[in-house]
């Protein structure tokens, strides 16, 4: 292991509505000096919610994205108020993105999408034991839910609309916890 | 399926070294008009690669990152040059960051990180057939290699350092590559 390396300085550099860039100087443990830049966190993160029905049908979304200019599958999400738990805005958004509560909500895990240059958080949740409800939301056109069987991830993972690293990391961690896979060389079977 | 919104306009407001940040106003199919903000790509993508050894272990790196502060376990990665092909890019930054070749550079799959914000792509590859061979990189300290059993994946993902989405996203889509899972529900046995 080395020895963490020392912050000397960190300035903003640019800053807009939603971003804020900084410039990190940085002193190695071996004594390198290094400038880095990365995006500030001005938010205290995102959940990414993944809704099973009891029938083992995933609820995703399909939602124009800016980014990549077209309708990407994915997994509701939102960003976290602030004093809020995570718990409480995954609620939150289920009833405003797909139209539904959850009794059920469990942590799952919480991921970052480039710690390189970016601290934020997003903690995934499992939603389950679901029933309709729905909040209104503040999307400028009607969000479409698309149900997909849990175990069919495989032909999901051919689309080339479902692409987000979170929402593929999410399906994976959500069959885990629900349906333990068995591998062959692991547990053999007459 | 919606009409794909309209693009009136593109303005970058801010521009760093790294980022380049831009609002784009947009006009929905049902005559919503929004403005958003994303980072601007600048660059042909990343790409991801998944080395496995022939033991079944996988290399991971252990680096420092600035945006969560911290060391952060994951995968081998680096950015495409300007008409790189990502597999050429994949076995160049194995030899700079891990130190060895692979004989066998395989896509596995292209992800993004945040699509309604970004549009930057990045590249999995599965490297196999590794030997030693070491490229200088760019590194402010030697890169500390990892290695780490694929079928204990499990004990991997309860770390608090192993966190990133695309990391964790590329070592599931590697295992069901080598080692299709069976689940009980869809093949039953005796």
């Amino acid at each position: 292991m080395h020895d963490k390396p020392r912050i000397l300085r960190t300035t903003t550099v640019a800053r807009t509505r939603l971003f804020q860039v900084e410039t990190v100087d940085l002193r190695f443990g071996n004594g390198a000096e290094v400038r880095y830049e990365r995006l500030r966190n001005t938010t205290p993160g995102a959940v990414l919610i993944v809704p099973v029905r009891d029938d083992g049908q995933v609820l995703l979304i399909r939602e124009y994205a800016v980014g990549t200019e077209r309708y990407e599958l994915g997994l509701p999400k939102g960003r976290i108020e602030p004093d809020e738990d995570p718990l409480t805005t995954a609620g939150r958004e289920l009833m405003e993105e797909v139209g539904c509560g959850a009794r059920s909500l469990e942590p799952l895990a919480t991921l970052t999408v480039a710690p390189g240059y970016f601290g934020h958080l997003t903690h995934l949740v499992l939603a389950r034991d679901l029933y309709p409800a729905r909040r209104p939301g503040d999307e400028p056109e009607p969000i479409e839910v698309v149900p997909w069987p849990l175990a069919r991830l495989d032909a999901l993972l051919q689309r080339d609309d479902f692409t987000e690293a979170r929402s593929i990391a999410a399906l994976f961690l959500a069959r885990e916890r629900l349906h333990p896979p068995h591998f062959e060389e692991e547990t053999p079977h007459p």
